[in-house]
């Protein structure tokens, strides 16, 4: 059976300029400028549950995962527009009004305007596509498909929150003032890296970048696939996420979270060596973490745990 | 309850720049252009049934529908991006490149490429979003705000058509070799009125312009409304579409498909009386009718039939 990968790859045969298949398409915008454009369909019952959240958050959410892609490019997010398809029981109460409270603090947060979109009706789901464009120099939009061997890789942030608030959701969980965990807010609420992939994209730190959308083992294949080259992983220096005030999960399940667990939305990006103490000094007020290096072995990925070394297999989220 | 022209308008506040509630956001692109953008959510079961068509038609229809938005700021349609939903059992069918193939089929045609797109799962309704941008001169987009009192009326083509073909695709008519009615085609494969809307955008024959969307009575009740002007409509100048192989609809049955039937598709604008001469000549080779004239009675549109006059009320399409 076809995957959605396979499908967007052939999708792009008719793209004479290969705008397809990174987190962002680049098209130009002036003769200084370029444009990157990106959407996201979220649907009821597969990207999320109703019960689990309240509008504000799905409404921020929406945003944050476009402006995630849009960081993913070394972009600066402009503006925006969200389609939005509701039942009509939904779109009687307050639910809209709320969505995009929650969609408007996201935007205002980093001086998104709403230019548009579509409003509706849906037989039961709700659905919604969230569109965003942001702006870079010309050229200057970093790709998924320019990483170099013996390149570092690092990520932003921790990984496996959002798998950990995931799994909470999905035993019964919910977030409210009585259970304010943290994992529940990187699941319900996450946080674009606006600033840090900005920064990253101004001052020309990376030769590829992705955001951790589907999971850092998928993430990982899509950029090395994109690349044509290999990575090697070393499980003892990826930085999990820390449950904050629940039981330290076992160290395998940390991993499982961290390397399958999809929706962290922080970023992946790959480093030429001699730009390491550049990189360190420009991002001291981020965290980051040196997680491995690229490799001339084309897409296979090497996985370091206790001196053991194994395949890398992608496991992370895929809709088919 | 609130509806959905309520709700933009509520959205509207929050966009200082005022981009939102019209065909398509109009935003700077370089110094001399400007970007037109839109984005129509399309729904199984609310605007389309999956037997009702193949799915080339409905991949056409996709960015058709998209383009007319364009076509109606005058502009000239450049790139497109798709975010389609789909439940697993189509997917593992060869519907997603059927549907690929109708909506390169009509790209091809105006030359739109298409840069970007998401696919994603649903639980088991195929959900659409298309968006599209066109260009045009710096300041030259043709909005729905800008009509004045005694401008003239006019629209392209023949309206109803659409209507008539989802009547029959309601009662269990389906178009294929044996039944190749046109109105099947109008419904099932919509032309967008590109060329003409991009020649009135050029040669700036029109104050004020929409596309037939949601029908006659409701789309000059919005242009109305939003240039504060009034319209006076004659029942005989409407160009009704003349059904090409089945019995005649009576006169009443043509006049309510052609004010209240939505998804013509054609172009309505309005056009300063000392244009009228330049505009019949620029637009010789379409089909183009004066129907009306705007009136200073604002959002009061005047039906004239018969020598009498009553209360034309919009009574085209909403989703709430």
């Amino acid at each position: 059976m076809k995957t959605e990968f396979s499908f967007i790859e052939q999708l792009r045969r008719h793209s004479a300029t290969s705008k397809i298949g990174d987190d962002c398409a680049v098209i130009l915008k002036d003769a200084k400028t370029d444009l990157v454009l990106t959407t996201d369909l979220i649907v009821e019952d597969v990207d999320f549950k109703r019960e689990w959240m309240v509008p504000e958050f799905l409404g921020h959410k929406a945003l944050a995962v476009s402006l995630s892609d849009i960081a993913a490019m070394g972009a600066k997010p402009i503006w925006a527009m969200l389609s939005i398809g509701i039942p009509e029981k939904i779109w009687k109460t307050d639910f809209v009004e709320k969505f995009y409270d929650g969609w408007f603090g996201l935007a205002k947060k980093f001086g998104v305007e709403l230019v548009g979109g579509d409003v509706s009706r849906t037989p039961d789901k709700i659905v919604i596509d969230s569109i965003a464009a942001g702006e870079t120099k010309k050229g200057k939009a970093i790709l998924r498909s320019t990483a170099e061997p013996n390149d570092l890789i690092f990520v932003t942030g921790s990984l496996g929150g959002a798998a950990v608030g995931l799994e909470l959701l999905e035993k019964g969980e919910r977030f409210d003032k009585q259970n304010y965990k943290t994992a529940l807010l990187r699941q319900l609420q996450p946080n674009p890296q606006t600033e840090v992939g900005r920064l990253i994209g101004l001052k020309n730190l990376a030769t590829a970048m992705i955001d951790l959308s589907d999971g850092l083992s998928s993430d990982l294949s899509h950029l090395c696939r994109e690349s044509r080259v290999g990575a090697r992983i070393y499980a003892d220096k990826i930085p999990f996420y820390q449950k904050s005030n629940s039981d330290p999960e076992s160290f395998n399940e940390q991993l499982r979270f961290a390397l399958n667990g999809g929706e962290d939305f922080e970023l992946l990006f790959t480093v030429n060596p001699k730009k390491k103490k550049r990189l360190e000094n420009n991002l001291k007020n981020y965290q980051i973490s040196h997680i491995g290096e690229t490799t001339a072995n084309a897409e296979i990925m090497e996985f370091i745990a206790s001196e053991s070394i194994s395949v890398l297999e992608p496991r992370g989220f895929r809709h088919f």
